[in-house]
């Protein structure tokens, strides 16, 4: 069975999930990310390699941060963008997923751009959509989150250079967070030797260690002599009933504080994908700090969107 | 007293209403149409007609894909698009429709497309902005939705090439249709010699006949031999009070399934303005059968909007 | 202790408040601002001075006609144009304003246009930003709407060319009003020599003489030979308690009729900032009538921000 990501040339055609996606394909986007990254220093931000592309931003769950990331990127490529929070319109007419999507694709649309609280929707609508429409998924459910992966490994890839020697640290919802799940599968793609999760049992979904994964419960143990730590936001708004004591005793055992960063390498980057909650898994100290490279992440994942989106446009 | 819709040349200014617009113009309409739908072809899809050029959408009922649309049309058109939701501001502060659209006025806008709940909204418009600038009714109230209308027409000529020798069948809910009306008009003004409505007494307005159409209320009868079939949405959210007794009730009756189709003839269309309500008004194996026209309607659609954007601008 | 609005070079970087701009800055803005009021009247309105630069239009408070007017003169100068209404999004997951704004300009932002309900946020965000960033305030809390102060002076200027003879009463919620605020410190640094409020006790805040103007509760007495009327909206939605016994109480003796019109000087013009009351603080006649300048304000409005972007911009 052929991945539903790439086409018959094994080419990038759709973002739906770092979970099967070839190493060269990885690295090729972030090769082309890398060639866009300059832009940021220019006057004209702006490349026309997608003028009179049409970019659908289709925001099923809204989120403000993302779609202005897509946003910035497709712009950025000269597209035409629309922005659709679905919610507010078709979906309370009772319109099925995918006669919203044949619409839009009746009006020649290029690129979806995705965001869906159920997993597995962008996937559905890759199946669906014909073949000269691309689907980026832009957040699944607890699923996936590629792009979030892919500007996480641009931005260790930036700060250390060799995947194959470092250690790598996930701190904290790993259960809730999808985060984590493209992180540990671009990290071991990329050839990491060890990535390991640290999370109170409450937040550790079952079968980590089938990934490929060392996890460990107590933070001290699993930051001692790590390369990189990837704190995860704390999905309060996710939580179902009682999984945690509160913020502060999470913050004890699991935030992380310039004491518990000192087990790390003397070296070690400190990434978060925001929004942080300051004072529940991070202590502003760390955030603001020397270490932490969060602000540029966010820069980096506009030159790694306009990748994956030039890329996908172009196979 | 002078058609509101056209200038002192004759030339359509403003797009309010299928009633009262002449032949040639509608012809006009969609002679420009078709020079544009080949642009859904190209790599680049835009053109630079209204390049400078300032669209408002100003919906003052929400309709996400109606929006979409007029805002997909304008920038192919290169126009810059200025996406107004004016329920969640000025409306609430009090201020009265004429007063909102002379401010916009004076920000030198060039086109407004007017949703509105309330049917003559975009004629009151149209009667009070100065000369240069340009009117298009983009659904109001029960009265009309001229764009839908001319797409319907469109598509028509596009699979039947030839009006004077049609029969076509509108079906549903007609009493809260303003495609229906505005369907209705534009088919007697091409010259189609059978306009056929076919609903449950209910849904029914009075005086139909005196617009020139057939009226069935069993749907067997009224489907006999028809070329075309639009099928209307069931507007469940307008309803007020009990028209029908269930949504079950109302399939089995006027719902379009393959059964009813075949009493059409052999070659007849489905239409359909979308959003579909699929088990309601039309089953998914017609819905998705070889005689629907339903998403080509949509990308006509684009196609039309831009004919008429580009002929009201330049008038 | 450097005026955080100007560079080293003592050119405008930031616009967040009139007071202490020096009356050179706001001659420049508005002899830039005469600059582009002819676009207005050409086929194409656009220039390409901000091509590739991002604006982002950041409403922590809704307002879609001042949103739509920034978003208006940002694309006249071919900027990339961001609407983020922040309350939907991260400050709904309890991100901080200054994180948002980190992350904002992470995305190689240029320009930030902020509205906000707290007075003293533009400020805040200012002192925050990187240099090449700039802010623009778009109004806070009670505090500035310092484009709206520019563009009544531009008003005032186009029509009456000398500040330095001038009458200007400023008449209604002075209590709640930011745009008062700004209009007298404009008023007074442009050599107006006398600069009256006319508002109820209840409306009038404390130590209005300390800024230089001539306070009067009776509307006849403080219109007497006025050259300018600028008319506040009665902010409805922003009192609490019982300021005012009515809005036909307030209207008897704040509304502008003719007959109150008529105690000025012949010739004196009408500003309102809008949207108006109409007959709560100013009469339909006047409104309409031959001294209203109102809807000119609104077109001066779109050049005197996109003179205000490209200064800070250059800056």
């Amino acid at each position: 069975m052929r991945n539903p990501q790439l086409n018959r040339n094994g080419e990038l055609t759709h973002l739906l999930s770092i979970e099967g996606l070839p190493r060269a394909v990885i690295n090729h986007v972030l090769d082309t990310a890398a060639s866009y990254a300059p832009l940021a220093e220019n006057e004209v931000k702006k490349v026309p390699l997608l003028h009179g592309k049409s970019v659908f931003n289709l925001f099923f769950e809204n989120s403000t941060r993302t779609r202005t990331t897509f946003e910035i990127a497709a712009k950025r490529l000269s597209a035409d963008v629309y922005n659709l929070n679905i919610n507010a319109s078709s979906a309370s007419k009772g319109e099925s997923l995918l006669d919203t999507i044949n619409n839009l694709s009746a009006m020649q649309a290029d690129l979806f751009v995705v965001r869906h609280a159920s997993s597995g929707a962008p996937h559905l609508i890759a199946q669906h959509v014909a073949p000269h429409i691309h689907v980026i998924n832009a957040g699944d459910g607890r699923h996936a989150h590629p792009t979030q992966g892919l500007l996480d490994m641009y931005t260790i890839r930036h700060y250390k250079k060799d995947f194959t020697n470092l250690t790598v640290a996930i701190v904290g919802d790993v259960l809730h967070s999808r985060v984590a799940r493209s992180d540990i599968h671009a990290l071991t793609t990329l050839g990491v030797p060890e990535v390991r999760v640290i999370a109170p049992l409450t937040l550790l979904p079952a079968g980590m260690e089938s990934l490929g994964v060392k996890v460990f419960t107590d933070m001290a143990e699993g930051l001692k002599g790590v390369d990189v730590i990837i704190m995860l936001r704390l999905q309060n708004e996710r939580m179902r009933g009682a999984l945690l004591p509160s913020a502060q005793e999470y913050f004890k055992h699991y935030g992380l504080t310039q004491d518990k960063l000192a087990l790390a390498a003397p070296d070690a980057i400190v990434m978060h994908p925001g929004p942080m909650n300051r004072g529940v898994e991070i202590d502003s100290s760390v955030a603001d700090g020397k270490q932490a490279v969060i602000l540029n992440q966010v820069t980096f994942g506009i030159a790694v969107r306009m990748a994956v989106m030039s890329i996908v446009a172009g196979a």
